[in-house]
């Protein structure tokens, strides 16, 4: 078997195996027993064991080293050649203990988190993120010790990002955000949108949107779970899951479209090229662009909301809405504590926050003693209001808890693609907002499939964006989308 | 690390290999979306294979020759090396090559069966009866060329059982369950029980009656679908499906019923004994003697239809019922030609049909071109009506489509083996039924743990049943149920 052969089968078992492992992710959220968690932990734990010793096996090191001799003869195999040869680097460059010892930290920490979350007490958590905190630098070390290990965690995620780099997109950005936000203080917010949404009615309202913007119901499905997820499971399965408060429309709304987004950019992956290192998303900075384009860019427009307001009446006949109340509603600027709860301009400043000390943590500069006061002072500077207590503050995410530094920057990141994408788009399409009053989505999506999703993880991280919009000034474009659309309803300019 | 560790450790990871692959077929067959068919082949093609790998590999055969060397030092320890030692050497002993163009015969087979039932052509299937024949006869030598073909094949389903055994059985009971039919042909039915069941309703019922009866719903669930199933994937997590039509009651409840028995000898097996080879089902027999005891035994009484009547009433008020009625309705005996809907006495001639013929088509002694004309003249003789077309006849059942010969036996083995526990508990639990009428099922879960479920594969197939049951004549305890019940119904006696 030649050596690109022999690579793809074995790429393709990982591909599956992480497939089967999003199955069983899904089920635990959705459908299984209560007390099916161990046998559950059983299952992961060994689909992580066979997906380890597959990618760290001779067969695959051979077939690819086989494969490079040889050279990819298209851009897309040459891209996977460098994607495969990364995954199997950072497979084998780290040692399994310490893989084992983070696995065990994580877990206890995720237990250390909910107990000192519950108990308001930071000091209780601080041993276990001290102990996260060294083996993450450890492992850092063990895969590039040429690099600060933000910049090697960091690039797991979001390749091309870096602490030096994220320090400058957000001193750029957080001024820019906070003077919006300052500018709106004090002003009359627009209208809310008051009623009962029975549950029933939300989900099939929920259905008709996902289906209208373009997600494929005979590839995918919709549940409901406590935490909302969109979970790829390879070609013709592509699962979300969302949540409805009967007391609230828009917030189960855009979560849906939200999910929707991430599993238009799955159900659009090159999956001809399945077991080739190119099939997957690009970076995790990329999945949250989709998902926020569609939610917030499309999803909180005026024009969309031209389209829905029929249906809402239609579905809620006792609700007193049009295009414009939903659109003031969905665009208020709020200032909060809780990051799942901002709105679409604080929420950068909720991730600023965040990147700015984990970055500091990583690197030894900010002791672990200081981190609730550092937390709660730039929550007081940025948003203008103190953490009462640490369960709405630091203690507020699971991700620390669980090892996954150096993730946050992706939603910012996420939100300044989709700025640059829908600048470029709008551009492209003139008509693009007319298509969405009319609820034709499918300019849109097509403009994404072509130029985003259908060339999976070819380039990584911004370049497959920059792709697409050149040059651009994405923090600019996030800028002026924020301005032109929250400044307008608030009467403020920039 | 001693064998036994070393064995456990794989031992455990075949276990929930197969438990991930029931989630799998679990989700097939009730979540998965229409176009998902094709990943979820190649998911658990990839699913067997890593269990081929891992039961074939040296450090299981190692391990369990490790093991071996120093032996069992319970009961318990020296089945599961017994077990272990069977799985590993029916793994190694069937060339891969002949495992793959089994699995491509099969899947050939199940297309060319669904063709051929679906066109009523008998003759377009016989090519790839051929081929699986010819194949599954080389199975069985490459396994054990001493003995003969079906005897090889039916100790993998149900070990101790061999084509003899099983002629001698039929041999006495399929006269005597003749008899029983012809006793009852021309008298007068017990009355139906007619009505609208609407299947909310229905599903409500079913859920009371499986959780009376000692299904635990924290390790499981119930779902619909097409083909009603049980699938165990482990500790805590049982699931089984089923499904309703709204014009009648009881084979829904029935369904329910017969899948519960099954879920509850899962939910019942050893799990502190996982993977030591000892943890499953004794054989599928014994499976089915579990879902028969509950479905006929039990369900099928007039005690229970005392239990259940007025929860019935009270779900459809609009229907006349009473026990006498249900008891009645349930127990009609009227021979038909679709074995799935044949009542409890007549099935049993449905499967003796089947296994004469399959150990005759395996050893040579039928030839296919006499398959059709063998079948229908033996519906004509034991049950007194000839199949119109194939799709009611010999096409009906995918079984030997899909490969799965010496399967057959197993339903009935049930019933005898049901028959045979049955007849002990009530010497065991003498108000047994007053127990029943009241609803307490507690005494006979209890019995049935520690008996048979709690013995997991300690002892395989028949030899679990006569540990409880001693030396009693199991044909003479099925017949003794069957008159006792069915004959006193028609007012003939034995």
């Amino acid at each position: 078997m030649a050596g690109n052969e022999a690579l793809r089968l074995v790429a393709r078992e990982l591909e599956l195996l992480e497939g089967i492992g999003g199955l069983l992710h899904w089920d635990q959220q959705t459908q299984m027993p209560v007390r099916g968690g161990p046998l559950r932990g059983e299952q992961l734990g060994l689909l992580s064991r066979l997906a380890h010793e597959r990618l760290t096996s001779t067969r695959f090191a051979d077939a690819l080293a086989e494969a490079e001799a040889v050279g990819g003869a298209t851009e897309a195999e040459r891209a996977g050649l460098r994607n495969l040869r990364k995954a199997y680097d950072r497979a084998v460059l780290v040692d399994p203990a310490l893989v084992s010892r983070l696995a065990e930290a994580e877990a206890t920490g995720f237990d250390a988190w909910l107990g000192a979350r519950k108990n308001e007490d930071v000091a209780a958590f601080l041993p276990q993120l001290d102990e996260l905190l060294g083996l993450l630098r450890a492992k850092a070390a063990q895969l590039d010790n040429t690099r600060a290990p933000y910049d090697v965690l960091v690039d797991i995620h979001d390749p091309g990002t870096s602490a030096a780099s994220l320090r400058a997109l957000f001193g750029r950005l957080v001024p820019e955000i906070h003077r919006l936000v300052e500018a709106v203080r004090g002003r009359p917010h627009p209208a809310g949108v008051e009623g009962t949404f029975p549950i029933e009615r939300q989900m099939a309202l929920c259905r008709e949107v996902a289906a209208a913007i373009g997600y494929d119901f005979d590839r995918g499905r919709i549940d409901l779970a406590v935490h909302p997820f969109a979970v790829g499971l390879g070609p013709g399965d592509v699962r979300i899951t969302t949540r409805y408060d009967a007391s609230t429309l828009l917030p189960g709304l855009g979560g849906v479209i939200h999910e929707v987004g991430h599993a238009l950019y799955e159900q659009g992956l090159p999956w001809d090229l399945a077991g080739t290192g190119v099939s997957e998303a690009s970076s995790t900075g990329v999945h949250e662009s989709q998902s926020r384009f569609w939610e917030n860019t499309i999803g909180r427009s005026l024009p969309f909301y031209r389209w829905l307001a029929p249906k809402v009446r239609e579905a809620f006949p006792g609700v007193d809405v049009d295009a414009e109340r939903l659109f003031g509603a969905a665009n208020r600027i709020e200032p909060s504590l809780i990051r799942v709860e901002a709105d679409e301009v604080t929420y950068n400043l909720h991730i600023a926050i965040r990147v700015e000390i984990e970055i500091a943590l990583l690197h030894g500069e900010l002791p672990l003693s200081e981190l609730e006061g550092a937390w709660n002072d730039r929550y007081a500077e940025l948003l203008g209001i103190r953490p009462p207590r640490p369960s709405q503050g630091v203690l507020q995410d699971v991700h620390w808890a669980s090892g996954a530094f150096a993730y946050f920057p992706s939603y910012t990141l996420g939100n300044l693609y989709a700025a640059g994408l829908g600048a470029q788009l709008w551009a492209d399409i003139p008509d693009l907002w007319e298509r969405v009053e009319a609820g034709d989505f499918a300019p849109i999506l097509g403009w994404l499939r072509s130029r985003v999703h259908e060339r999976g993880s070819i380039d990584r991280g911004e370049a497959t964006i920059r792709r697409v919009v050149g040059e651009r000034d994405l923090v600019d474009d996030l800028l002026g989308h924020v301005w032109g659309r929250h400044g307008a309803l608030y009467g403020v300019t920039r």
